[in-house]
């Protein structure tokens, strides 16, 4: 064999344990046993140890300098299996079982702060995780990865590519339009009365279902269960989702579970000769978050699709209270200003995001201590959303990432609203009558469409690049904002 | 640290990674979406390489060369890894890698040719199957395991240190009062009716929870899902249960989860301190077939036991036509001739299983060839049980086992039964008024008495040891086969 099969074969395996530690994980979150708690934990570590040594083994190195692609896949593969051993072998071991260790206490003492509002309960150990952040995004710097800078070395696992710079200057550009929209919204006459009652959960799993099976959602390789927080997990033929049920917010389970179809919808698109190999996934946070949430919101919340939903929602549950199919658009789409950002409407949502990123990046820099986030972030939020924080669950507490080390992280969810937005407009383009497909409760078009211009190619193109080969455009925020203005300014009366 | 800590510190990861090529296993009979079978494959071929590299890797025979354990528990962790370690390497690797791909081809043949009734579908594969299996028992006997005998060498895999003469004696002793009171009970003039109705499927599996509740099965550190055939999965805190329902026949249900209820209460009664080494699971295929089938059979089916749950399925089902508690009694216990192993009574099983066991020792040695097995099978079949065997699906191509290459794997079922028979005639000298416990529905006490007196052990003893020592006299079949008589003389009034 040759440098290039051998370091395959090995990958291959590499990526089939990868599987196996995410379905792991999926387990854990769905079908464990309480008591099962503790032991997980050493199993989990048992095969993250194994993954560790295999993407940092000598011979994957040796491998890399020597193998010779011959396609481009072949030569995009080298790349991303080339950009994970150098991005391993440059976080010494010891810090990478350091990481993993406290993250994994510093969840649990985050959870406990919580639900205490304890803020101090949490700092000694978040100082910790801060600590050990900075020193990995230090070696990855030093390293050359996000161009010798620590946030960006951070940034740079979750979105290839992407630099705190960019990123910035889009979100400065993007920032005073949506606080203009905001105070616009907020300031409108006549705002809709969102839904109220209790909608029984058997009802709400049947019209989930529904819902992704609306979407496209491929039930021979996948399925959907409950979870706290829902997520999906697996690639190639075994894409899950979860989904919760609150009985009084019927739209937190269908929404969320529309969201996760889409990053379900993304991985099973794959070309299935990409599977266990690095093109087998999708290839950044921000592209995976783009299809999730062009699912959710410009496909799923839209008027066309709405119409259609309003009428299930009344043959599952009955005459809930809102009688017009505008009606309901209205209160599926209500903006309200709220503390928190898994909650937040389309207008809100992006300046959560920014918040955080400019707070992170502070953190990161060493500009802003730990002790004095929580003082930040109330004065941030005040500024960008006219509240004060009524306590740090709903503010600087809310949030699991920074707990588990995820610096460099939330920019991805704004990005993906971009890319959204983007990826909309051009298939607005293509599909010219969708908005028919939508009112009759089909959204396979559209989702098909994205299968063929964004998912089925996997890992092959660059971020930005396998949006900008989507849309025929280069990627911006101006589609998002035109969109958000349109809808919202027709939804308003504006 | 020191060889033994090494070994013990490598051994706890290996055992961490079995555990979860268990769950996976799990996953894949319960969870699974149908189309990910393909993919599911290459992830536990992954895995499995794992487990194989790290349980051939020459560091374990360099750290067992040197290591001392300061204490029994450590010796005999020894002598397992020792066991382990020599019997993986006896195989060689291209030998182990061809088993595993036959015999994952074989199974999927075996389920066609079944379902077509067609042998001559199976036979190549299965000649294939039968040859690997006779060069891996070769390679063991060589390296001395089975005493050199290549199917004590295999039989050593489910059964360390039983071997196929004491076993034959065994049997030979068994058989005569087997046939004897078989004969018996069939010319008896009464026999009882079966059960007959349809019992919906929700009311089965609630009960099938509180059965498994009644023998002390602990829901935190478990759960119950369905699956085509009924396991149990997992040790230390998490072990899972798995049952069926068939609408028309409450009993396959209901007893096949208090035989997995069984299997898993051992696994969970594992000292903890025995979790992730190698005496942290069953010690034994026999031992633990031993407690499965106490609890479904003495336990599950005895009189007192079965009186409180006639109740219970009036409870459930409302009137099914079964009046009496003794009736009842007779139902569940009813001895009928029939083709399938997994489907027959206390009387008849052992029968099944010894002519599994004659047969396959005479493949293994070549005496009977493969092309002969079907043939053979039919006239011993009509031996035994006086019947001509009506389509290959009802004799010889109604268990898996074979088709992936488990010989000597069959007796261990009759041994469990054996073991027991000892143990619930010293469990009933230690716990005089276990039948007013079992009459009210609480088996804890035997549980409870198994836990401490066998299960607790885990791989600390030797199969026939731990037996001994929980009963106080040496293993035999006596008390099997003299509580066989006394119970079905009794119900059948011979």
């Amino acid at each position: 064999m040759t440098a290039f099969a051998d370091l395959m074969a090995f990958q291959r395996e590499t990526e089939a344990l990868a599987q196996i530690a995410g379905r792991l994980g999926w387990d854990q979150e769905t079908m464990m046993p309480e008591g099962a708690a503790e032991q997980r934990g050493e199993e989990m570590a048992a095969i993250e140890g194994v993954l560790h040594s295999r993407r940092t083994d000598p011979r994957v190195g040796d491998w890399l300098a020597s193998a010779k692609a011959t396609d481009a896949a072949g030569a995009r593969a080298l790349d991303l299996i080339g950009r994970s051993y150098h991005r391993n072998v440059a976080v010494p071991g010891r810090l990478a079982a350091e990481i993993a260790r406290v993250t994994s206490v510093a969840q649990g003492i985050w959870a406990e702060a919580r639900a205490k509002d304890d803020v101090a309960h949490f700092l000694p150990v978040f100082e910790k995780v801060v600590a050990l952040m900075r020193e990995k995004g230090q070696a990855l710097a030093e390293a050359g990865f996000g161009g010798g800078d620590v946030y960006d070395a951070l940034l740079d696992d979750y979105e290839p590519g992407a630099t705190a710079a960019t990123i910035g200057a889009m979100f400065g550009r993007m920032r005073p339009r949506l606080v203009a929209l905001r105070e616009k919204v907020l300031g409108a006459a006549g705002h809709p009365a969102p839904v109220k009652g209790t909608f029984a959960k058997e009802g709400q799993l049947a019209l989930a279902r529904e819902l992704a099976t609306a979407f496209g959602y491929d039930w021979n390789r996948g399925r959907l269960d409950l979870a706290v927080h829902p997520f999906s997990s697996g690639s190639g033929n075994d894409a899950r989702i979860t989904t919760r049920v609150v009985e009084a917010d019927p739209f937190n389970c269908l929404y969320s579970t529309i969201h996760e179809v889409g990053h379900a919808c993304y991985e099973l698109a794959i070309d299935p000769d990409h599977l266990f190999t690095p093109l087998g996934a999708g290839v950044s946070m921000g592209v995976h978050e783009s299809q999730s949430r062009i699912y959710e919101n410009q496909l799923g919340r839209s008027r066309a699709f709405t119409g259609w939903l309003h009428g299930r929602m009344r043959d599952t549950f009955g005459d809930f209270g809102v009688a017009t199919a505008e009606e309901f658009y209205r209160s599926v789409n209500r903006v309200q200003s709220g503390y928190i950002r898994t909650e937040a409407d389309e207008v809100h949502y992006n300046l959560h995001i920014m918040m955080r990123f400019d707070l992170e990046r502070q953190v990161m820099a060493g500009v802003l201590e730990v002790a004095d986030l929580e003082a930040a972030w109330n004065a941030r939020f005040a500024e960008d959303f006219g509240v004060k924080v009524d306590r740090p669950a709903n503010g600087v507490l809310q949030d699991v990432h920074w707990s588990v080390g995820l610096f460099g992280y939330f920019p991805t969810y704004t990005l993906g609203n971009v890319y959204a937005g983007c990826l909309m407009k051009a298939l607005r383009a293509d599909l010219p009558d969708i908005d028919a497909d939508l009112a009759r409760g089909d959204a396979r078009p559209a989702t098909d469409w994205l299968a063929a211009k964004v998912q089925r190619f996997g890992g092959l193109y660059r971020p930005a690049e396998v949006i900008e080969r989507a849309c025929g455009f280069a990627p911006s925020e101006a589609p998002l904002l035109d969109y958000l203005d349109a809808k919202f300014g027709d939804l308003y009366g504006l």
